[in-house]
């Protein structure tokens, strides 16, 4: 039994380490025992580990998002749930361990012909892509957005999810040779990042009137994408990788009405009803299980191999996920 | 005949000057014949001169924004408006001018008892206070609201304002000297602008939630105020006094879901009905005319000296205003 360990705030890859731990024994009543199959490593992970993160854990601390387990034991008074299923991680777990104990309450068995590390990947990037899509500007058919990160977790389900809502996607990104990959999946327009940003995605949009950007990156690239903004428009910003502040100027803001809001997951679950999370959540098992949404995985390690992982993950070419067996 | 004319931008004090013009001639129908009696140098001109504004004149540009006059002609077809009458410039007239020609339109007498210095900051400022203060979040008795540059034309319009509605204030500035000063004014906490604000602020305010920020600086300050904000407080930006870009993360809007906004008078201007601009600005007179918004003035010059003017109203110091004669 493994579990990954965080002794200190820092580089990510020289903060943490796996550490060996007991059994979970038996499950008591309302609780399940799960394996884990698949976890993945999400960029909020590597702020977590930087110290960055909306919360700061005591530690040393146990670390990992999201998951998908295998039922291996089921206590008394479970009802909705059996052994064998395959289930997410409830909320709040820490993932990147071998073997854990958990209450049943809010899961549910996942679509059985869907593939379990495409599964590992559900809870926190589909729901996201979902609902900044949804929750802050009213977007209709013909519709453009635009995002920073095309190629993130999040990146990849905004163009799926829009390509299913009709609406049209400015993909921004540092790497060229991401162009063809994230058009094959769907998106419209790839430019990768750069001087004179608005001017180019103006071209490549007819001078689309883009009401939505979505930002994961802030640092140096956050003026650019608010510049791709119309008057009147809205920035969501959803995540920090690049680390630090980058230079900001409000004049937009102010001359022509840009608003910036953020978003966090986390808030979201808080306020929201289990009965809504629970319906999120199948709405994006079913959209992984038909192929809607997609995630490439770049590569999978076990958890003693941690330290690989981590590293692997921390330069940002691929999702990486820690594996169970 | 004088008016102040910018050549290029740049310095303001380098790339203004005054130069002769002709009398204005008879008023046409509908239109009178205005005197400048006083006319701030705001800080939103400045910005202007920068080249910075959301609106770039052609160059060379007659400038000022706002301004008092005494009415010496008055065509036919004139009903509300008598020669001797006091009015604001209409908006869009630029006001360092001797004497101009303009539609009588929605202008108003004013108080006739009221100080014309004061009358002739009543047109940016005031309404600029009134619409932060009340068009964002929805502030009650005893709530609290915090804003940079709190000595500034709109900082203590703002001191004014809410005290009128039972609303709190901290004032962030960056001279010491100016806190007795804005005391005196009615400001309930006043502070130095430095490190660790937020805790200073938490501080003087007793732990106080606050949910409205208001900021006219930019720059390197926007962090330290958006820290200063609670949970899911909302930070309204409507000057850009730094002149640039500073620093800024998005973390706290996604972790603490605040939001920024933008506010531009003339946006406000441009989307509001004739009768809503001059029931604000008939409240701003009824409030100058009782003394409850009152700014300080520093110097006047007249407008042949109008280097000597935009220097020091460069500095930053007080209310400069120039005056007609």
């Amino acid at each position: 039994m493994h579990s990954v360990q965080l002794n200190a705030f820092g580089k990510p890859w020289e903060v943490a380490e796996t550490v060996t731990i007991p059994d979970s024994g038996a499950p008591g009543v309302g609780e399940i025992v799960i394996d884990m199959e698949f976890s993945p490593i999400n960029p909020s992970d590597l702020v977590l580990m930087r110290g960055l993160y909306g919360v700061k854990p005591k530690l040393p601390a146990p670390v990992g998002t999201e998951g998908v387990a295998r039922v291996t034991k089921v206590g008394s008074g479970v009802a909705e749930i059996r052994e064998g299923d395959r289930v997410l991680f409830p909320r709040g777990t820490s993932t990147w361990q071998t073997r854990s104990k958990v209450k049943a309450d809010g899961l549910f068995a996942l679509p059985a012909g869907a593939d379990p590390q495409q599964l590992s990947m559900l809870m926190v990037n589909p729901p996201t892509a979902y609902l900044l899509l949804t929750e802050y500007v009213s977007l209709k058919k013909g519709d453009w957005v635009i995002q920073s990160a095309g190629n993130s977790g999040v990146g990849r389900a905004v163009i799926a999810i829009a390509k299913q809502m009709g609406v049209h996607t400015v993909s921004v990104v540092r790497r060229p040779e991401l162009v063809d990959e994230l058009k094959k999946l769907g998106a419209d327009v790839v430019l990768v990042e750069g001087p004179d940003l608005a001017k180019r995605v103006a071209e490549a949009t007819g001078k689309a009137k883009i009401m939505l950007a979505l930002d994961s990156v802030g640092g140096p690239g956050l003026m650019s994408l608010n510049d791709c903004l119309a008057n009147g428009g809205t920035l969501v910003a959803y995540g920090v990788m690049s680390g630090g502040p980058g230079p900001f100027f409000t004049a937009p803001n102010i001359f022509r009405d840009l608003t910036l809001k953020g978003f966090w997951l986390l808030n979201w679950f808080n306020k929201s009803p289990p009965a809504r999370v629970v319906e999120v959540q199948k709405k994006m098992a079913g959209w992984i299980a038909d192929g809607t949404i997609f995630t490439p995985v770049e590569a999978t390690y076990p958890l003693i191999e941690s330290a690989a992982a981590i590293s692997h993950a921390a330069k940002g070419t691929g999702k990486i996920l820690f594996k169970g067996s």
